[in-house]
């Protein structure tokens, strides 16, 4: 592999116009009007596996967003590979808060702005190279598949169905996976560790029309002042979520691994100032990296109702509405948790008026063990190609489906994550690293080398 | 009079295209787009005065809406009434809810739907057609002078400094509204008494970016999280607002008066089913009636914050907002209340974010003695249309302005109101009852009659 870095050197030019050519297509997943987007998205991904080498490229329609499938079978008795990646993308809203276009990628201080960059279409790029530079030089030492989906930012419930309905074609010895960050661009890292999801969509109804809030207000409920008392008393005085049973199945982690967990580099200040926040905040007894990592969350994420334009109005409204995301942590099941919220939300509203939860998409969360030969082989590899140790490390972001691989496949993943934190996944200003894209290139062939050698023992 | 009922029946349908010809100019006052329909509006308005018989008619221009005024002066020594209304209007969304378009006013039922057609065009064009009648007849009693402005609805600033400048020209007798409700179609009655407002707006900020809820949540304040405790804390559960100082100035209405009120018809089963709930809810130790009439109120008009799209988005937002409007009572100052509220919320805030609170407008309460000359005319002149006797009511809205004539002009006001509440004012679908129309052009010209009779003695 002498000339991989000469490889990706002199191919510069090139991969960054493909991987800008995916980026262009505005598939959002969760907005219906991008329908369309979502199959230009999944032909442009076909496109390029089939040019980086692969004998078979696929595109399965499902009642969602298409799902692309590719394979190299380069030797029966050789081990196989099934990567994982993902081409949809979150919404780019609040659109007035991105200083470029956000489906126009831009170089500004070598990194790449755009949804998408990173999370995942930047990450999962960096594979479609890695095994052309592989297939082109003949070095392939594993048989490798592609799995790209189009729907893993509300909950891949096809996917599912598609693993399920498919687990000859899916076998493999291991799913590798970038979707995930490292601690940082010089503390090489793998994730070991998930948190689960579960979302839902919360609807308060008081009057049957919006009312004047000088005629009325006094007199009747407002939804709104509502819905904030009941969110509101959702989490304690401790950071506790008040749901019964939210706790139950919660996986405590031994204060051994709390020690180690505390061992890893981190500065709170340098935390603060990235996010541009004076204090944090969080459940009482857990550290900063706990909260986000091994402890369950409950969050807002969108709140709306009455009048939101510009001035005032005086109004009394109809309806009020709220998207809230609970991030759940290993031993808890997403279903439980949906329907004990469901249950006890809705149970909670008071007679003047109809609160209605809507479940949204969830998944469990996921731990990987670090003795795994795919581990070893992907912590070889990184460090290799970043001249450093290589650390474990959890994350408090979810991938559902990579549950759903070990429940259906039976097969374990490798989080091999090459975004940052500050690259600002799901916010205005999304960007990518032009490093750690290259570095991501030059890893993924040693993992492929070091994975097969481990095998053939 | 005897050719009033027939002057209105020969003339309804050109009353009616004149008033759909000011319904149909979109006058938003709180929405800076709307500005030139602001000048068009007040353009009609002055035609239609014109038309109807002033002498002079002129529009002032402000640094906000033009203001229009008119007049007929028949005799110096006759009293002076002077009419006053507003051409702005509430904006319209949600717009999905409305079934007619809010600018088209649309007859279904004997009433007219669109945004505006009571409050406040449909009730001050009533006082242009009873002003036309008495003049082409030949029976104005009185002088009679038109104010009508066009930025009520967010706080009439710029017909303080108006007045101010005015002192002469608006010399009256008293002043005539027509902006208020009557407790039913068939229970006739005058308003005495007006809320008063304060409106605010606040902006909570947490991180300087969305920060994905995943990685984050848990270990980062959500802006909106905050934004509803703060809320939340406002009110305690006796349904009191919690601003130290908010009721130091309130006026306890008396037993007997308290006793009085609860004679007015109310069916309580009736008013939730107009509203659709299944219960009220409001300040202990209050009846619904007072809750909205003489005591004060915290409601929430607004809400936003985070992803309010389509689906789903997991996202823990910069920032989160609201709109407030509190309704104040006799005694108490809307500066001041608006000062305690700001000291409070924004001291309140935590460490881990940053709260601003920003006025909006506001006006203090209103209460109109029933023992004026002009009030006995009205009460007599109404029952004289109606056929029943005329009783006084409370209203929870504002009209801040009121309170204004009275200090700076020195006139009291008579709310001669025609609406109902269920025409639904800053609401969708807000409607207005032919039949309420016709009868407040039949109730105006009598008016005129027993206020110059009265001012004669």
């Amino acid at each position: 592999m002498n000339d991989l870095k000469q490889y990706i050197e002199n191919n510069k030019d090139r991969f960054l116009e493909e991987l800008f050519s995916l980026i262009r297509i505005p598939s959002i997943s969760s907005k219906s009007e991008n329908k369309p987007d979502m199959q230009r998205c999944a032909e442009r991904w076909a496109e390029l596996i089939k040019e980086a080498g692969a004998d078979m490229v696929e595109i399965h329609q499902t009642e969602g967003a298409p799902i692309v499938y590719g394979e190299k079978m380069v030797d029966p008795k050789a081990p196989t590979v099934l990567v994982y990646g993902h081409y949809d993308v979150m919404p780019v809203e609040p659109l007035d808060l991105w200083k470029t276009p956000p489906f126009e990628p831009t170089i500004i201080d070598g990194k790449i702005f755009a949804r998408g960059a990173d999370d995942d279409k930047g990450q999962s790029f960096i594979h479609a190279k890695a095994f052309e530079y592989m297939v082109k030089t003949n070095q392939l030492p594993c048989n490798v598949k592609f799995m790209i989906e189009g729907e893993e930012e509300i909950g891949s419930s096809n996917l599912y169905i598609f693993c399920e309905n498919n687990k000859q074609k899916l076998q493999a010895d291991v799913i590798l996976v970038s979707d995930t960050s490292m601690i940082a661009a010089d503390v090489p890292s793998i994730n070991i560790g998930l948190r689960g999801l579960t979302y839902l969509e919360i609807k308060v109804v008081g009057p049957c029309r919006d009312l004047h809030s000088g005629v009325f207000g006094g007199s009747v409920a407002n939804p709104i002042n509502v819905l904030c008392k009941m969110l509101t008393d959702m989490v304690d005085e401790n950071g506790k979520v008040t749901v019964p049973g939210f706790y139950d199945d919660v996986l405590e982690i031994s204060r051994e691994e709390r020690d180690l967990m505390a061992q890893a580099p981190f500065d709170e200040q340098e935390y603060k100032d990235m996010i541009g926040i004076k204090e944090v905040y969080g459940e009482k007894g857990y550290s900063t990296l706990e909260r986000s990592t091994i402890r369950p969350s409950f969050d807002i994420c969108g709140i709306w109702g009455g009048y939101i334009g510009e001035g005032s109005k005086t109004v009394l409204p109809s309806e009020a509405h709220a998207k809230v995301s609970m991030r759940i942590v290993p031993n808890q099941d997403h279903h439980k948790i949906m329907e004990l919220f469901k249950k006890h939300f809705e149970a909670m509203a008071p007679d003047y008026v109809t609160v209605t939860v809507t479940p949204h998409h969830g998944g469990p969360a996921y731990v990987s063990p670090i003795d795994l030969p795919a581990y070893k082989a992907a912590e070889k590899a990184i460090s290799v190609t970043y001249g450093k140790q290589t650390l474990p490390s959890r994350s408090g972001g979810s991938i559902p489906i990579i549950a759903g691989f070990e429940s259906i496949l039976g097969i374990k993943s490798i989080l091999l994550g090459f975004g940052l934190e500050e690259d600002g996944i799901h916010s205005p200003n999304e960007c990518f690293p032009l490093e750690q894209l290259f570095k991501g290139i030059e890893t993924v062939p040693h993992f492929y080398k070091y994975f097969a050698e481990m095998n053939q023992k």
